[in-house]
């Protein structure tokens, strides 16, 4: 068996890291939504982590095992927005500058958001330009440690804590989750999570869920090696259209993913109102991926407890305005 | 000294009642409105509760103490909303029915949820009809215990965990609060809330927050007796629109309160947009008046570190709409 990046104590050192600095987000459930699905969901909430998404945990541990090692003088990353704040607020927390490469469309309140957590932004246009050419080249001028967003083992360890935490949450309820499924991109979150899910509870199934032509997880777990998207399509869920997981990412994903889910935008849109509505939470497109692939039936929830994890929160105004004609 | 409903004991009791049943709801930040007041703003956010409010927390603990003496049998209640489904939600889980009287005009979402939980609902006209004459009419006749949205021990130590749950968290983050802010209809909440506070925290400052026109809290604790709402004039703030607070919660308040600050409509919907940007939290009109007082100034936050209770989010579409638009 290939060896794989990280293991269960792993994502159990990483919790110790982050005790007192990433927020202990609650497992929440809504009667109206389990009554008319005829089953059990419990939302793991991470779009109400410190900086809206689950991206502050893979950070913060990141950093600080460099600045335990004394190798933490300052740091440059490549980001959509949510690794982006998750980085500039745990540097801000060891007093190193953060410069974060954004692609000039994201989200403006991503943007802006990351500069008020006291980063420099540099933007770069993504259909041009290479971010990890740009990273690598800054790290080595300023002497800078590049922090990845997915595919290093400590950032997919601390991602693993959404996993962990969940399952204890679960454990005290005195819950055995049937299945679980969040969103996948580059893959950090599911990869960590599923390490997570599978040692507390060995009969779970875990899935994927991604946005439409963005289903590289899909096939790459469906054919066994990585494949990329290629020509695909725009798409709202702008936290989670990377062109493929990642090199580390992967094999956990084949271990321990049963596949992977796609959504439409529309279903996406919907599942944002409900969010807010019976949830009370903000969450973005990407975010919510997850729930939006139950409500399209693509992952079958009746008669069974189902783990969903929402991963982030930061969306435009205009965004949760389109939402909320639904 | 006037002997107080409940004690701090109480609220111990209390928590460890609806341990297991009550989200321990998180304490959340955001460093952008932390860094524009110049002060440290946290947020007991209330509206990810069960049933969307922290009354789920008192109405649990009243049928918890009923059902272990043997006294629950069937319940009635009359509330707004928000009371509604918490004593919806209890007595579903101790599986007795519930019959709960609510305003005609309530928001629609409150009543669909106070159904789907399992209770019959009641409505009458709050012009021109008595809401607890007609609470007291059905518990004789159907030999139904009555539970009070707020005048009652067991109901303000429930919504007392709200406070000792905060004063835990603040002490694990090694924080000690110079005030706290939250809004007061009945004053259940804040009595109750401010009587764990205060045993935490003595030097803190409690402060209540209510709706302009609505502000018999402010009004009866500085003259020192209950005085009501008068000719009030229309608010969106229906969760606490009360015409007075309690008879059993206003000497908590009388000891423990140190005011309360009045808001306009117009601040309130600013700050549900802000706490969904933010926060990535949807809240009521009546849940974030606290924050609602910190933006329209008459609750100052320099250089203080502040607790602010947001206490539901159980607001229309409609509603979210009219303050998205701000």
């Amino acid at each position: 068996m290939t060896t794989l990046a990280i293991d269960y104590q792993d994502i159990i050192a990483a919790s110790q890291r982050i005790k007192g600095h990433a927020v202990i987000t609650p497992l929440l459930e809504s009667p109206m939504l389990n009554q008319e699905l005829g089953g059990r969901i419990l939302f793991k909430a991470e779009n109400i982590q410190r900086t809206g998404s689950f991206k502050f945990r893979g950070a913060f541990n990141k950093l600080s095992i460099l600045a335990q090692a004394n190798q933490l003088s300052g740091v440059v990353a490549y980001s959509s927005g949510n690794h982006a704040q998750g980085v500039a607020a745990a540097a801000a927390y060891f007093g190193v500058p953060a410069t974060i490469i954004m692609p000039a469309d994201a989200p403006q309140i991503k943007i802006t958001n990351t500069k008020t957590l006291g980063a420099r932004v540099v933007l770069y246009d993504r259909n041009t330009e290479d971010r990890e050419a740009i990273g690598l080249k800054l790290a080595h001028e300023h002497n800078l440690t590049l922090v990845p967003p997915y595919d290093d083992a400590d950032i997919i360890a601390g991602q693993g804590t959404v996993g962990l935490e969940a399952a204890n949450q679960l454990e005290e309820l005195g819950l055995v989750p049937d299945q679980a499924i969040g969103p996948i991109g580059g893959g950090g979150l599911m990869s960590g999570t599923a390490t997570a899910l599978k040692y507390h509870f060995p009969n779970i199934t875990v899935w994927g869920a991604e946005p439409e032509g963005h289903d590289d997880a899909a096939r790459s777990i469906s054919v066994g090696q990585r494949l990329a998207n290629k020509n695909a399509p725009s798409s709202i869920c702008d936290a989670i259209v990377t062109p493929m997981v990642g090199k580390l990412t992967f094999p956990i994903i084949q271990r321990y993913l049963d596949g992977a889910k796609a959504v439409d935008d529309q279903h996406v849109l919907i599942t944002m109102a409900m969010c807010m509505q019976l949830l009370k939470l903000v969450v973005e497109p990407g975010g919510c991926v997850g729930l939006a692939a139950i409500l399209n039936k693509s992952l079958a929830v009746k008669n069974k407890t189902t783990l969903v994890i929402l991963s982030g929160g930061n969306a435009d105004p205009a965004m949760l305005g389109l939402a909320m004609q639904r």
